[in-house]
């Protein structure tokens, strides 16, 4: 497991939310137009969605960084210790969900996001985000399932939690 | 409806979360200890999930620009206008989380919680943004439904939506 440091103080380069969950559904193709084809979905168990957002900053190392830090956070309560644990040591199922909106500022009654990466370069890097975070799991040998959804498409999720305990991590 | 500014861009008081839903259900009571009394529910239907966290910095003034924020900011797709409306202008029903650890701070592999608002404090506080929400949504003579979790409690929350379009928001 990382033993880096990985909180960080500095400008924001990635926008993460993170949220406990007993079970999420993600779609991640929608209904043919002519409604023939129905959505396509996916679905994880017991761990933690992870939203992210990337922002003009962001870097290879950046998100690298940011993945490391979503699968090695102790936010998970473990029922065995009775303590919080990481999605790592709790083999959490992972949903991740591009949502570039996170790293929008208010200004007036609406939302900028002026401070996002462009959107090219921004799916280059949730796919670098995703591969990490496969990465990471697979030198831990966690069994559990890793999901993410489409970059672009919108984003159809239910989540059922037994208290999502939200934390916002920039990093 | 409220026509002043909203942005703000000084050290955070309140920290707000804001995601758009189709329907959204909250255990406010836990099944009774005997597991006689089943756990009792508040639903709501299309419109805003708003979880909130209140820093030690944070008074009355403040957490009515957080209710005002909350209610007037447009984030919610109004099919009719094809536009981003606030909830107040699209009749949206609003879910009021007590979510204190979006107060927290990453440190190492943990949170800390040293900025939040001693939980008595708190409980006031949440009471005041509770009641601001009510007033507002009755100023602007709105139907639809606020409904809050109970202060203290695990939030027992289930989700539907048809994008989060997650945002976080500094008060």
């Amino acid at each position: 497991m990382a033993t880096e440091k990985l909180d960080t103080s500095t400008e924001p380069t990635v926008k993460l939310l993170i949220q406990q969950c007993i079970s999420a559904k993600l779609q991640v193709k929608p209904p043919s137009a002519d409604g023939i084809a129905d959505g396509e979905f996916v679905t994880i168990e017991k761990g933690i969605v992870a939203y992210v957002s990337f922002l003009k900053s962001a870097t290879v190392e950046s998100v690298t960084r940011a993945a490391n830090i979503t699968l090695n956070v102790k936010l998970s309560y473990d029922e065995a210790t009775s303590k919080l644990q990481s999605a790592l040591d709790t083999n959490g199922d992972v949903l991740i969900i591009p949502q570039a909106c996170l790293g929008g500022k208010l200004k007036g009654k609406s939302f900028q996001y002026h401070n996002l990466m462009a959107k090219d370069d921004s799916h280059a890097l949730y796919q670098v985000y995703i591969d990490q975070c496969k990465q990471i799991m697979a030198a831990n040998s966690v069994k559990s399932s890793l999901q993410h959804g489409t970059y672009g498409n919108r984003q159809v999720l239910s989540v059922v939690t037994n208290g999502p305990f939200t934390h916002v991590i920039d990093v």
